[in-house]
């Protein structure tokens, strides 16, 4: 237990939005996660600003500055922080820290990302490694997990394309995910190959966006009846790739080990979780992870229909990064705010029902050794 | 009192080294800190890393896990904080919360800049803001601070340009800074004009380099008789610019009282002071921000000799930034480095008798109204 609350969240759509500036973007999800909070911008204690390519792609720096005096949040600490995909969980991880110190009471932890940006946008994440520069590139590195995991347990090509299958219809009913028509087995398999066996709808799409939520002490969230409690707040590095295993990632399995122990859980306590299916091997690699199956066991996992809504453990029921898209600084937030939507009973047509213990699993970072990064978020009610 | 201690700290000579990286840089830093506390990567807790400029001159992201990696600090949280010239102390205020907060005992803060890059390295700092574009970069900016000073309170060109004499002159000692050479009150105001009344000298230079400090719990620093103590670490945001009164900081102002109000103690305890001198005028608005001298005092203070080593409050005895340069990422560091050699009482032919209490003031941040960054760590012995 963290002794921290979640008391407002809220997002943008995700969407390509070419015209959109990053400080409009994270501006109009914070208003929202103020709103929601029912806080005014002057008692937010401390900003938190997750965002990984608007130095790069825009030469925006101190972002989290402009997007703070957007909202009239002034005069209290504000931090930019960057940690690849986990940049907007690595933000609430830090952001939880300051709550707990005694710092401050409420800390607004907003994530964006601008990815389209005219005549840029080429994501080129690991350009620094060899081994990228050379042609293993993020799909690439997927594809060969994807290959060992086949042979290893002989999960099935379509049992892969099934996690596509099954975000998007989940996708269905959230009107902030960017493709939000269901598809196909039979499209997803024969959409255009990108690296075999993971096709073009095997891939989270670009997308523009932002998510935020608001962070509370207990004496800020005790008299607030939406407050959802954050039971443990993981962050963890460690290797992408494990050179003698593809087919299994120690990072996540430890994040989520220590993200079981600090909440006091195991993962049959879990009623909804979001998890980073940036491919579609991923969301099976890491309901691996998370102890949700059997080594082995994440093809016939999805296959069953345990992950989806209405199953015995709905996974990505937003429909994940593969239909909402993967505005990088903003997903880690975004996932957190879906597991609170869910908590609350808030979720609408894709609501878990009787939802009350969620987890939001993230990981990003170069392919190099010890340049993942790894956060588990664990919320309850 | 944070309850949280510094175990160990070092810095790489700040110098233009066009041919060094980043990822070296910071590890050269990092090892000399941790070799400081006597402590191996492996019993980092978490590792926290402030850089600026990576992402826009080389396109690095996530650079603070291939710097951990790279020092063997495997496993443990990673996070990547940029704040401008404060990045380097933000990071070490985050890293504060995560130890009060019992996530871990042990943390390294590496601060580190690579500036000089063959054929980039241009620094266009604010360059979102209309007022920057049409000229008032930051030299201009401070050029116009330093007019309203000495029209409001008669300070002199002379006095401005004293901050220069006495920081190179206290350079001479410190074999990392970039600039050693004592230096004329004739030599800097004769030195090409800048933005009048500053000129060359009144800048602080260009460099490459990185600082690093070890944070322990009071379990892991009771046993250590170097151990010093963190009193305060304070960071806000607030206007750079004070629309009605050029001539004071309020945010600095702001930031100073507040640590002084949490180490339960006031200007006149402290023994030995950095502050941010990025050009000459800084330093005195930062010394009456302290409270070093009455408002309107900061140029008087400079002449009488009291922020000379061996005055009544030596400040920036290592050179300050005038000197030693300003890798952005590393600075905030790098004070930190100073104060806490200072009060070992290991800082040589420059070091500060019998100092007890030591502060470190650091800023930074875009012009616009609610950009700016200030950071006030105060430590003791």
């Amino acid at each position: 237990m963290s002794g921290v609350f979640l008391i407002g969240a809220g997002m943008t759509p995700f969407q390509r939005a070419a015209l959109a500036d990053l400080t409009g973007l994270a501006r109009e999800a914070a208003l929202l996660a103020l709103r929601d909070a029912g806080l005014p911008a002057a008692q937010v204690g401390a900003g938190y600003f997750a965002n990984v390519l608007g130095p790069q792609l825009t030469g925006e720096t101190t972002a989290g500055q402009f997007v703070m005096a957007a909202l009239g949040v002034r005069r209290v600490p504000v931090v930019n922080v960057e940690n690849a995909c986990t940049s907007g969980s690595t933000a609430l991880w830090l952001a939880v820290h300051g709550v707990q110190s005694g710092e401050f009471d409420v800390a607004l932890v907003v994530g964006a990302e601008k990815m389209s940006v005219p005549g840029l946008g080429l994501l080129h994440g690991g350009s620094k490694e060899i081994e990228t520069q050379l042609g293993l590139v993020m799909p690439a590195s997927f594809a060969l997990r994807a290959r060992r995991y086949m042979y290893e347990f002989g999960t099935t090509a379509e049992q892969l394309a099934l996690v596509s299958v099954k975000n998007r219809r989940h996708a269905t009913h959230n009107p902030l995910a960017q493709y939000r028509e269901p598809v196909t087995l039979a499209q997803v398999l024969g959409s255009p190959m990108i690296a075999d066996p993971i096709t073009r709808l095997q891939c989270c799409p670009t997308a523009d966006g932002a998510a935020a939520v608001v962070l509370a002490s207990s004496k800020v969230a005790r008299l607030r009846r939406r407050a959802v409690r954050i039971d443990a707040s993981i962050q963890c590095s460690g290797s992408y790739e494990n050179p003698v295993d593809l087919a299994r990632w120690e990072t996540d399995r430890r994040g989520c080990l220590l993200a079981y122990e600090r909440a006091g859980i195991g993962p049959d306590d879990l009623d909804v979780v979001e998890c980073h299916d940036a491919f579609s091997i991923a969301e099976i690699m890491h309901t691996e992870a998370l102890g949700l199956c059997e080594p082995g066991g994440g093809g016939l996992l999805v296959e069953g229909g345990a992950t989806t809504l209405g199953g015995r453990i709905p996974v990505n029921v937003s429909g994940g990064l593969l239909s909402r898209g993967h505005p990088l600084g903003a997903t880690g937030c975004a996932q957190v705010v879906e597991i609170v939507q869910q908590l609350r009973g808030e979720a609408g047509a894709r609501q878990v029902l009787g939802a009350r213990v969620g987890l939001a699993q993230c990981m990003g970072g170069d392919q190099a050794a010890d340049a993942k990064s790894c956060t588990v978020v664990v919320l309850s009610v």
